[in-house]
């Protein structure tokens, strides 16, 4: 039987848009590697009810309930309650754990005030789970059908905390064997990417395939389970052979590939340059590019030629190709690609110029018109695109990855 | 009575360390601003039951239910579904939805396929959140108990949806009146600016103020509560005065406004341009300039020198200075900065050279020295900064605010 997980956060600062909860998410990639899924996860306010009700509901779907927060010193911290409470048992006292608290605050030269004595009970029948790096001990259950975990919400403790005392019992608790792979694709649209894969997103099969998509990237998960771990790796590279047979050239990369670090995977292996002339992406190609630590090796020029006369000065535009076409034209993409390549002395370039809005847009040349062009050895290829009126982070981000995707598809293929 | 809220994420990408779920944060903070609490938030995988029970907790605890994800074309996308279980009635097709999907694709250039189709279906009983950014449309549900509103998961869409729909019925309903102002700081760490408020952050002190601090600015809530909003907004102001006394400098703006945004508008208001000559923020500072809309009034020419040719031919860097003390030097940002306010013929230039790891680094020149230059019409500043050897996007991001905020000092005082 696969055990099930759930996550519950307590604290009022995860309620009121102040503190986005990163605890969460540590936890849940935690437990996947231990192939323990968290099936429901959620933030609670600093109430005795709301957390103990919110332990019975995850309690009727998990096996294995990890709490953050709540487990502070001040009145606002009520996690040891709810639990008492939820289990229905009293809180007992543990000198030895006062003990603990208060060779901490010698340790760091601070003074103990009495607020912190509530740190030293335990609900009945739980038991310590030790934190070296803060006051808050831990707090853990375990009965023939559930684990519960209580951990402070400092990041830093909860984290130390788990992998020393919970993390060695739940990868003895797991029986089975979750395999996680990620597809990245780029160049068609979350629905036509489905219809493509058809019957391999069925809610039942096996592996299971989800679908997201963030900015124009679309990932594919594949998620195999299986008594061996050995079987669930095989499914899992199966399907992603049907994938890549499917998906062509969609597919540019794997789990936590970028763009950016393809293309420059590929300029390293095939040891080209690559410049940039940026106009309406206003240095954000450059800064994707050079997001990849080592781009030095093949990204040596950058042009922001956001003005006419930076076009003309800098990439040796011909003024008369902006006067005739204007800055937005197919022909001065181009020109300014195979300007940048010559100026930079680089093998590739890449060169963009369009409209990003809100303002500048006219009937003729609307907000989202853009064109790419790409510049090398042997070609140049300038292409036009729409992105619709949207908001300009919308139409520059876009304009961005489709570049960067016609250069790989460029190099590659 | 105060309305109360509850905040569902759906999407197993939430639940297995994928994706950090910002859409409930950013929810939390705009109902806050209508004084309504959430009290709970919890993240779903993609299963129609566990939404429908979801659902069915949060509306025992709730008036008003967000629900975000779940509503894209493929078959994890489950959200109506749901909603239709929860509410007992059958998906009804729109064909006046399905027209506007139709003539999304048209305006995007790219194909309409049959699985979009699903997004043309609304729970009976329900209408639809119109969707100006995507293909979903979300689902909006009312009876005399309460709200039910549900967005697709990406943020941008969730965004514009919550604020044109929904925020303006939620702020009919809210009876509090709560007035949130925010102060943006940078030059300073959160103790020391803590420290300089003292007292005013006490936590049982009407106006409350928060503190929290994103990659280095550091931004204070001030959140007063009174029976008139008029007296709420008298109250917010006069602490911002307070700490405006305090604060002086290290305060960069209000509310949402960025350093970008704020150097932009003083650029604009003493009619002034800004060149950038960027190496190991690689195009971070251009892009960061570029984000705002009108910025080519004012930004003219971005470089990117990321080799020391580049520097040397492009900016007219003399090869000796390098040869001397190296590209990463503060006579090098100098002349980089010199040079580019030059072949702009700018009013003003941000120079930026650094070692941005995590490789490349010495014992004497070690990764996160940044040396940021500023020429402007009377002076030529170099600062040397050390950003400690964490990691690259910590070092980029933190040379180009402190560049951004050198460029503000230099331009406001």
């Amino acid at each position: 039987m696969l055990t099930k997980a759930a996550i519950i956060s307590v604290g009022n600062e995860l309620l009121n848009g102040n503190t986005v909860d990163t605890n969460s998410n540590w936890l849940e990639s935690r437990l996947l590697t231990v192939s323990i899924p968290v099936i429901h996860s959620c933030a609670i306010i600093d109430d005795i009810d709301e957390i103990k009700n919110a332990i019975e509901y995850a309690s009727g779907k998990a096996d294995v309930i990890l709490i953050t927060g709540g487990l502070g010193p001040t009145d606002d911290d009520l996690t040891r309650q709810a639990i008492a409470k939820y289990l229905d048992v009293e809180l007992e006292y543990h000198p030895e754990i006062f003990k603990k608290i208060e060779d901490f605050f010698i340790s760091i030269n601070r003074p103990l005030v009495e607020k912190n004595r509530i740190q030293a009970y335990l609900p009945a029948g739980t038991s310590e789970i030790e934190n070296d790096l803060g006051t808050a001990p831990g707090i853990f259950y375990q009965d023939d059908k559930k684990i519960i975990a209580s951990f402070p919400g400092v990041p830093s403790e909860m984290k130390q905390m788990f992998d020393k005392s919970i993390f060695p019992k739940l990868q003895n608790l797991s029986t089975g064997n979750l395999v996680i792979k990620k597809i990245k694709c780029i160049g068609a649209g979350e629905s036509t990417v489905a219809e493509m894969i058809g019957d391999m997103m069925a809610r039942d099969r096996n592996p299971l395939i989800n679908c997201t998509v963030d900015h124009g990237i679309i990932t594919l998960h594949i998620i195999a389970n299986a008594a061996d771990k050995k079987i669930a790796e095989e499914m899992a590279a199966k399907d992603i052979k049907k994938l890549q047979h499917i998906l062509g050239p969609l597919i540019f990369g794997y789990d936590n590939q970028t763009l950016a670090e393809v293309v420059g995977q590929e300029l390293s292996k095939k040891k080209k340059t690559l410049a940039t002339a940026e106009s309406c992406t206003g240095g954000l190609i450059s800064k994707m590019i050079t997001d990849v630590p080592g781009s030095s090796d093949y990204f040596t020029y950058g042009w922001i030629t956001y003005s006419n006369e930076a076009k003309i000065s800098q990439l040796g535009v011909d003024k008369k190709l902006i006067e005739q076409f204007g800055a937005v034209s197919s022909e001065v993409a181009s020109a300014m690609a195979v300007g940048a390549r010559k100026k930079a002395g680089s093998d590739y370039s890449i060169a963009v110029t369009g409209i990003a809005g809100p303002g500048g847009g006219t009937e003729q040349k609307p907000v989202g018109l853009v064109y790419i062009s790409i510049a090398g050895p042997n070609s140049v290829k300038t292409d036009k695109f729409l992105f619709g009126s949207r908001n300009r982070d919308f139409i520059r981000l876009r304009s961005c990855q489709v570049a960067l995707n016609l250069l790989r598809l460029n190099l590659c293929i």
